[in-house]
């Protein structure tokens, strides 16, 4: 597997585009992806008893397993925004549908920004001709870009992988800038494949590629209103299909999962405010789900981020963070290291190391790793310090 | 019920002192009540798998049901000491039992602050016999400020209440600034009482009156390694002994209710940076754990506490959390009410509102109140809003 230029439109015969619509006051604010034959489609969408319009809309277009174009918009979620944000979002599907003459059923849409405001239809409707127009290759960067809300930068990556002597190729788009979990801001992905799947073999692939990626920079499946991965797949790499539980569909699902930790991580590094990103890994727990727990209590802990923001080894607030996600360990056992230093040995805290680790905590890559002892199982996530830009960037959004 | 002056002094024969033992750098840090005769006792802990030494100890002591003394330190948790730790929280007890001539057994002890430092038992054993000479009515201001962390003011309180005819007093001090849950920053809360009541009486009645109050600013129980509630009955008062479940019983019960509800919600107000009070209600849900799940999600939102920080109305992290929170509601009955005022109706926003939730915002109590519609279930939250101090304070604390 190797690492290719450009991002959803890598892979061969898709097209991207991003304009400005004037949703949002400044900048790109409307994405199109599109494939130049009907695709297989896939999706996985939040967990939140709350569903944006887009996202009720894109699970039913999703049914039959095709889709052949993405149109997504920034600025406004179309959330709470009732049954007219229903029609809005049948609308949005079926404006491209129109202009391409596609079935709207093949349209998906996804929509992140404001929850709760009237959604302005009549904008998007009016900039799918421009959008439409502006579909090439080199449209992935400004759609990667039209997706961005308070992200700072674009995040893409396509990979190409050898799968049965045929090369076939993976991109990706992706944003979010919030902490993401347990703070629920928007999380949305788009892929695309060139790689000639069948459908199961492409919705478990995804699955399990979001379940070690996103799902790790997200408490307990809650995610945001708003929180979609789509994957469209037009099986033009001339590889024979690849078929679940193969040889080929294990190095699809390598390259695919590698596609989405990079995006993942990404979105860790590019928090909001963030100037350190971290990874928790929690080990020696007796299920995957107690590790899990552990790790997201540890990750999503202010103290914890605050701490490393201020870069002070503060051991205490971790093992605290630890003892409080309700899963039993012996404090007699417990390890803890900060980027590779033991400094919590069975219990015990090496208080001398703590200038050693105070140095580490400098660099903007930190490692939390946490041993209970109690069983095999072990979990990473995913996050970022937590810092006062956070605080301006999301108290005085206005 | 009135409310009456001072705190721990205020029933009778209860004495308190507070000292500078040099823990802290600056400030009172060591704090002793006493009752003149010995007292019946409960307490309430931390469910955190990680329990300081002082715990561990105090659990063991209060097994009996008496206790005469209860001597706290600030400045370091004893926590993550290990063996070290649970010898030097018995040499705590000890150095108040020689110098008063009761059994160490009858001594609770208590520790706030630094987690996982080598414990000062030398500093605290020195300045026990000031601590005790300094002993009065008094002494119940040092003692509530030698407790405190970065609480910004002493939190205290005491009420006298009628039962049979008798004046029954109840006072407490408490600690605990940080954002309390899920960050589990250490809530410290010493009751005494003069009424006379029977043990088992004593023990559920605190019980009931902490899980209203101090477990309704924190999350699922997950508390600080150090999370402390103690109470000391002497039973000095002349009533005819309470007995659990009679009207007597009632009264006391919720004047001890009042007691420690004013003391959680002065921990929420004098939350790290915080500069509003807000109370998150949860109606209309199948169950009460299911209606406390949501206020918590809401209430431990940073999404949600840094708009209120910035005065903005933003329904949308309302409902997110709402939503996130793992309980199914229907959208479309969903009711939000910002400090009175429906903003959402059936899940429609009613978005011409906001002006006016704005200008309620810029006070300083903030109330969120969501009706699922779904049951008759309802429960209460207290938290504050979340500012660049508290990141100051978490980050930059050396």
């Amino acid at each position: 597997m190797k690492i290719i230029k450009g991002s959803v439109t890598a892979p061969q015969d898709f097209l991207a585009a991003g304009v400005k619509s004037g949703i949002k006051k400044n900048g790109l604010d409307l994405a199109l992806i599109i494939s130049k034959i009907p695709a297989l489609a896939a999706g996985v969408f939040t967990k939140n008893a709350i569903k944006a319009a887009p996202m009720v809309i894109s699970e039913r277009h999703l049914k039959n397993g095709k889709a052949q174009a993405i149109i997504v918009n920034s600025g406004n979620a179309n959330c709470l925004t009732g049954k007219k944000g229903l029609d809005d979002a049948v609308e949005m599907a079926k404006a491209v549908a129109g202009a391409m003459w596609i079935s709207s059923y093949n349209v998906l849409v996804a929509s992140t920004g404001i929850i709760g405001k009237p959604f302005p239809i009549d904008k998007i409707k009016a900039a799918v001709p421009d959008l439409i127009s502006q579909l090439s290759e080199a449209g992935e960067l400004p759609a990667a870009k039209a997706i961005m809300t308070t992200d700072l930068s674009p995040k893409r990556i396509a990979v190409a992988v050898d799968i049965g002597g045929q090369t076939v190729k993976i991109g990706g788009i992706a944003k979010g800038s919030g902490m993401i979990s347990p703070n629920m801001a928007t999380m949305l992905c788009f892929l695309t494949t060139d790689a000639d799947i069948e459908l199961r073999a492409l919705r478990s692939s995804l699955r399990d590629s979001v379940a070690d990626s996103f799902n790790a920079i997200t408490v307990d499946g809650d995610m945001s209103t708003n929180d979609t991965v789509f994957i469209l797949a037009n099986c033009l790499a001339g590889n024979s299909r690849i078929e679940y539980g193969t040889k080929g569909y294990k190095i699809f699902c390598e390259a695919l999962s590698y596609v989405t930790a990079y995006l993942a991580k990404e979105i860790a590094r590019d928090g909001e405010g963030a100037t350190k990103f971290i990874e928790v890994e929690v080990k020696g727990a007796r299920s995957k789900n107690d590790a899990g727990k552990v790790a997201r209590e540890i990750a999503n802990s202010n103290l914890v981020k605050t701490a490393m923001a201020g870069e002070d080894p503060n051991i205490g607030r971790i093992a605290s963070a630890a003892g409080a996600a309700g899963v039993k360990f012996k404090e007699s056992k417990l390890d803890i290291s900060i980027s590779g230093v033991k400094i919590v040995n069975s219990g015990n805290v090496a208080y001398q190391k703590r200038p050693k680790v105070k140095k580490l905590l400098k660099k903007g890559e930190i490692g939390i790793s946490v041993d209970l002892h109690s069983g095999k199982e072990s979990a990473k996530v995913w996050t970022c310090d937590l810092t006062e830009r956070y605080i301006k960037i999301n108290a005085r959004y206005n």
